[in-house]
């Protein structure tokens, strides 16, 4: 058996770099429909409609493309210690800081591949302010009426040198289950999907063949249904979004997709997983075989060369 | 048999009276995502994207709520001036006039009930500024990423004190076809639809129970599936637009529907037909029983009271 | 704060009962699009393509409607003992008995209001004969082709006789966490939503106003998507299925459903919450006024009467 | 200008042949959800839930697959004569026939292709039998609640040696007009697209690089909404039917499409094409370049190389 712990309650925000600053901030806002919460410096926080926290998206300008740090909200305040003690086992602590806008003290480490990631517990709930109050109080903020309108910052997929390695770690020492993977021929896993809930996934690792380490593969956004998705899709083509592939839907946890570039140059996933949740407390990982992978997606698009390398930040080279 | 001349193309235009034109010019540019195409004194030009023409909607400011004139597009040079003596037969012209923007001369008439309407030939084909340059150039204008994203102008339902004469009118000057109606147990047909190529209405003409004439019961927007429209519903619901009634189907037509008040009062609907058609040409006329209307909408849905009674502009009471 | 105690891992199963067996089975498996897994004696076990277990309803014949009992699978054991414990110390414990086709040993208890509901750990994963084999190997059974294919059980609405009563029972003995609730302005609580893990609820009680004990008010099963809801309402109108009400989308919940009865008399709703989830560790319950149940469901359709009146089994005329 | 002439009413079946009756007949009423209407000696009619007429398809069992003929339906007995006055001048008329079921007598041709075409003007309107009477009486039968319930044969792609000669035939002999074509970098008009009424396509001409002749593209159903084809996805790839290529959206005519081998080797596309109709009466032809095609399909899926290749029947070795 495979449990889950249950002390992280869900994947609450990730900082996001961008050498286009305005352009990606147009890509958050216009296109996929966030609504700007605050700023600091050289970053804008960003939300989604359903967000119930200050924000999901800290877009930070940056000589770069790339992640910087992926936050987590943890279950209560005993969940948090555990988590911390267990993170100081592991030597990879970093420390204690200021949360950002919206939360209190955040502890930084980091997983072995070197992603930042936060552990929290306080945070203020979100109170629209009047432009944005939504008719429905069951609902932190009005749903836009433009753009994609998306619900919630989903997942993100860490690119690592050993995916497998830092999977491990997001179990054993944050308590997530692994849902599904993917194992080559040669038993090596290159790719791992992990979840802390009922989602079927909210951190992903995945093999980063160009060997370098601390990578992003993409963050996704969840939107409503699937039309949602083909929405997307008509208005990337008419705003010049490019679309790297999709929409389709996943084999591995069947996941209808869009994958974009926002302007920035990092990959997003604009996704959807119907009604799909995980509920056995008993979950058997699924592992497929590269020959299953081989098959491409599940209504056999074939998985496009830029989807193995395209990462961010992109791979300097070396002096 | 009752044969489709095809005459008439397609109905073209509304032009809408309100006495709230900031607030309606709102509704039709944030809500519906309409485009503003231009103005001309007290009136507004608005178009969806799909418009080949310069544009489907003239707002007006006026004292009132209601529908001014209605347009219909010619098949041809030759077929206008075949309907146009028609009309002048049947005594109901009015004359020529000079062409709204982007249309030519422009014969103006009315119907038994006394709405105006319109029919022309003459029309340049919509060129997108830089800025609306649609990514597929089968398209007249780039897809809106914001409000509801209307289609296209689809019909226009006519209060009418004789619902009856009015369709027979249409039918026989225009050379439409009905193809469903409403028959009272009194043999009174209350209700009729018509329609001049495939979609399967474009004119409906109801019963006015109020004896008024001239009046408008709604004028509708076709929306790309009926996902638009329940995404309409929510946009509506957090805009503060009032709804009516719906999203349901009707029986009548089989329409996936929405009815919403604009803000000068006139009733606006959203409809989506799926990919219905009329291509059969020698359709029979679908009959509707009083006892099979009192069945209510396709699932179930009642007919609201106010769908009986509002229509715009209001009835003044008498001095 | 409300915490989550997790202790209870999902909703099970339900055991359903109608005097129409042979058409109720008609209903769950040509309509709804359940599978045959088996049968006992006066009962048919059915699934959902989705079910990881055995079966989520079991359909017993019997002089009346109405619901037996309701399953729910603990966490682990260690979870299942400590729930049996404080069930037990709160005197609504009935005793061990064998589970149904497919679960283990089976703690047996009721709630306030004298529903039925069961407690297990041990599950035996389903595994799909080849004709029922799905493409894709991380869901349990191919996709059913046929009727509306429902996905899972989703919930379970309880009429009782004092909902608040039942709802604390369930929220401090099972550990679930209220998530809505509604509050008459007597301060009456006169339904509550309870749920055990990030969907927003999985058991509902709702006041009895007939004064009754132990009835239903209704069982539901999530669908795909919003359009399966749509084309759900189609099938039942083709097939004769009564439509009570919907499709519309709930207020409270956001959920968009359809109710009908199946031919037993039971009302069922087909349900989608979209990809609405409650991730907030330390979720605030959202309380509704009667001022606000009164504008009736979210895009305004008024909450019909038999949603207040009907039940099952039906309330007897005392002797 | 380019005129339509309305004398053809609307593509009205297709001939199929298949070397795997039994199987492509359980694809036709299994995965696709038609209706058995008949049968003669080696053939079987088949309909969809929206025919008004007999049949849309006849299903004939045959040595290889392959179209033997296409069916159009005549505006009235005098288009009906007016249609084969122009086809006898073109010396492409083959001579009367019986009709098929349901038909009256049927004038056969053939496109400068050797495509067999039908011409015929007298029909029986479909009345369907007791357990398919439709809900909604404006509805020929009851929509069906599985498979995939494609509403009607929506067009036929041929290939030929020129699809331009044979576009250039069914404009100038039958009245069509062209609405879309690909024109090569060296004038050459690769595909063509033609219309009767309002859809904005109904026969396609794509040139076949084979050198063959009288072969066959694909025939499409059109289905009610994306969702459709998105659910038909996931039923083909659950009983095992080879999807080509899709769900996506088309550049040309912007359809969203999926296409699928059925077992007889007939490539068969599931399209919608929304809302889009073409209602202009001057529509202006829209010419694709190679450099716009080589961009791939609407949202950037390029186009897969079988779909250049596979055209039924198979290309037979040279002796």
């Amino acid at each position: 058996m495979n449990a889950l712990l249950h002390d992280v309650a869900h994947l609450a925000y990730a900082e996001l770099l961008t050498p286009e600053p305005e352009r990606s901030l147009w890509f958050f806002t216009e296109i996929l429909g966030m609504t700007r919460a605050g700023e600091d410096g050289d970053s804008v926080y960003l939300r989604t409609y359903d967000d119930y926290e200050h924000h999901s998206l800290k877009l930070t300008a940056h000589r770069t493309s790339g992640l910087r740090a992926t936050g987590l909200r943890a279950s209560s305040p005993e969940a948090l210690e555990r988590r911390i003690a267990a993170i100081k086992d592991s030597g990879l602590g970093i420390g204690w800081r200021d949360g950002d806008a919206g939360r209190g003290p955040t502890y930084a480490f980091r997983d072995p591949d070197g992603h930042e990631l936060h552990l929290y517990w306080e945070s203020e709930w979100y109170e629209a302010p009047e432009e944005l109050r939504p008719a429905l109080k069951n609902q932190p903020q009005a749903f836009p009426g433009h753009g994609v309108g998306v619900r919630r910052l989903d997942h993100v997929n860490f690119l690592a040198a050993e995916a497998a390695a830092n999977g491990a770690f997001v179990r054993d020492v944050l308590g997530a289950r692994v849902t599904e993977q993917i194992m080559l021929n040669s038993g090596r896993i290159a790719a791992q999907w992990l979840h802390f809930g009922n989602k079927s996934y909210d951190l992903v690792f995945t093999d980063d063949w160009s060997g370098s380490s601390g990578r992003l593969h993409h963050i996704a956004f969840a939107t409503n249904g699937r039309e949602d998705i083909l929405r997307a899709a008509d208005i990337c083509l008419e705003r010049g979004v490019h679309i790297e592939t999709g929409p389709h839907k996943h084999a591995i946890q069947q996941t209808f997709f869009l994958y974009v570039y926002e302007p920035g140059g990092n990959r997003i996933e604009l996704c959807n997983p119907l009604t799909r949740l995980i509920l056995a407390p008993d979950w058997r990982v699924v592992t497929w075989t590269e020959a299953e992978r081989a098959k491409g997606q599940a209504w056999g698009l074939k998985t496009i060369e830029s989807f193995h390398t395209h990462g961010t930040p992109p791979v300097e080279p070396s002096a």
